[in-house]
């Protein structure tokens, strides 16, 4: 007789977890106990915080905290359904309008998370024996709608990163007959490194295929008054569909697609993560409609990111070390080995500097990395500290 | 020559909510500019909202506004990074363990939206070759978290509704040696009725599978002080997972699935829907955390909720209407038309009553209905205004 299997077994025996706490190494999952953007406290210890999405620093802006406390009491703390049903208020509709605008597209619509944005695009638009082609380093959410096309019986074929001759060589093989979606990262989320846009679209064109471009770290950080990739590009009318988040420039949560008026419509009627999710709070909403304006008004803030993240760049690359292909508002440093890249984790945490340790499954073998990301709002003495404790700790590991 | 394939024809070629809008009884996505719980304003007409999933009115609860706004004033407006990341504040570990010591379990862990919830617990721990058994009744983002589950080799079986017959035959033709995950709403999201969950536990037992069960809409309104489908059934022990959302009865926006320490720590280690995507703001958890402690405080409110909900079900029953089988607070108006329940729709609409039409593909063909649901703040005069304008509009169009 067979014995029977326990779908939980796999839970009992993951002890990696465990292991790195018990080293004292863990670096996920620190809460934050008081933040003013730059600096946040850890356990009462402050951090320069180098590891943030809060590239303009409009989560702490007294301007964007208003928008969200009035929001709040004038349209309490949920809308308790989702945008299909009960849940959409005036100010969905006015930043629905307000981003389409912004963006120069007809139309846009709001998810409730930057995550489920993806789901409302790729499985809803890519049906049976229809192909969506992906960027091998596409983000983790793209994957997981790209899956659930699958789950559909839609294609899911991945090109090499970045790298327009395999992409074309995918295009080439899927049948002219099938719809094609080519969905890429604008910029890419570990690396911080741009699409290659203009290739892309001419692929595109030439095998009849549609684009989307998930633009959630180039937003603010890229393009005419961060507008982004297709900004960046002067290619805002080549690229199909734009879609983003709000938890990094836009200081909130939640997510939107733009392009032309019928896919919209036709997301909007048919996309599970939508009409069957609540909607965007109005304290979330709100947020987002006052850092718009601020975006629009102050552009000076997208230089200062620039060149905050520029800083540091040049004072990781003169130390000596590999650094991930990137002119944006991240800088990724390679250590290439899981272990090392724990420790030099914590020994910044104990050094007061806060950045994120990408180790498997999150970036393959050799690609381990400590990925930091600045703000606008971050003064020349916090980067200064970043790149101190950087030295210190890479030499002392003997990573320089 | 082949014609190439345009992936963005079917959008094209969808006309149905354009057509509806042109009818004039288009019944989503309209906007509400003022609310204040079981009455809203609609372009500046004011409705009895029966159509919210805030079960016990707490969205406009002072209090809770309150601790909501505090949260913004301390941490900013969005943690701008992921749980696992940066995006961990003091307010989510709270939150986890309060929510963990409520429902009894050792662990909780929170998402971002209850509809992700699913997909951090499904396609996490059904993987290649393992079962997913999912009730055909089952919430749309149960289906795409299974779907996922799919696309990455999982398998996904249904069973007739709330049928534990079937659910027996489906467990008998999966092998002893696959792990198995039964799911199942505890109160079913359109209609309202209850999960037969005794013998859903006793084949659980029989045949090594494991459960979870979504208390979305069954918190804060069935089991002891609110504690949902296992409370109700004195089943705490032996369901092993429950999960439920925070934008009905605890009026915010997010997720949380709880059970034993080491599933809880699998989800948490590998689940992409929490990893890679922006955890809950501050708002929000302080706003669950708020609530909590009225649920807890105040468990009239649920017993107000039951009473408001069985004082409507009897009006239309007695009326004639046809319900679906609920004793929660869901009342079904079966209307098996999909014309007539938009048309019943607008009337209600235009006679001051908001309730959310269900049609395909929401539901069957035959089964279009009219779904109400209520909260502990309706006055009675709200409740009689609703069960007159059904009953003078279901005369009119021959309901009843």
């Amino acid at each position: 007789m067979n014995t029977p299997k326990d779908l939980f077994k796999k839970c009992y025996d993951f002890t990696l977890a465990d292991d790195v706490k018990a080293q004292g190494i863990y670096p996920f999952f620190h809460p934050i106990d008081e933040t003013e953007g730059p600096v946040v406290s850890f356990a009462g210890n402050k951090l320069v915080m180098a590891g943030s999405n809060n590239y303009l620093g409009l989560t702490a802006d007294p301007r964007v905290k208003e928008a969200s406390i009035n929001a709040i009491k004038k349209y309490g703390t949920s809308c308790s359904g989702s945008r299909y049903m009960t849940g959409t208020v005036n100010l969905h509709i006015e930043l629905e309008e307000k981003l389409a605008d912004f963006f120069e597209k007809e139309r846009c619509l709001l998810f409730s998370t930057g995550y489920q944005t993806g789901q409302g695009v790729i499985p809803t638009l890519v049906q049976r024996g229809e192909y969506v082609i992906s960027d091998k380093d596409n983000h983790a959410s793209l994957v997981a709608a790209s899956i659930m096309a699958v789950g559909q019986s839609a294609k899911f074929v991945r090109y090499a990163h970045n790298s327009m001759d395999d992409l074309e060589r995918v295009l080439k093989n899927i049948p002219e007959t099938a719809g094609k979606l080519i969905v890429s990262d604008g910029v890419f989320s570990v690396s911080g490194e741009i699409v290659d846009l203009d290739h892309l679209v001419d692929l595109a064109k030439k095998y009849h295929a549609r684009i989307l471009i998930d633009d959630a770290h180039a937003v603010g950080v890229i393009g005419k008054g961060g507008r982004g990739t297709p900004s960046e590009f002067n290619r805002v009318d080549d690229v199909d569909l734009v879609m983003g988040t709000f938890s990094k420039t836009f200081g909130s949560l939640g997510g939107y697609v733009a392009g032309e008026r019928s896919v919209i419509n036709y997301i909007k009627h048919n996309a599970s993560s939508l009409i069957f999710s609540a909607s965007p709070t109005p304290a979330s909403v709100a947020a987002v409609l006052a850092s718009l304006e601020i975006i629009k008004s102050e552009p000076d803030l997208t230089t200062r990111l620039l060149e905050n993240t520029d800083y540091v760049r040049q004072g990781l690359k003169n130390a000596g070390f590999k650094l991930m292909p990137s002119r944006t508002a991240i800088v990724s440093v390679i250590i290439g080995d899981q272990m090392k890249t724990m420790v030099f984790w914590k020994k910044l945490f104990d050094a007061g500097v806060y950045v994120n340790a990408f180790i498997r499954p999150g970036v393959m073998p050799g690609h381990e990395a400590l990925r930091t990301s600045f703000m606008a709002t971050h003064e020349k003495e916090h980067l200064d500290k970043v790149i101190t404790e950087f030295c210190t700790i890479g030499r002392e590991l003997e990573i320089i």
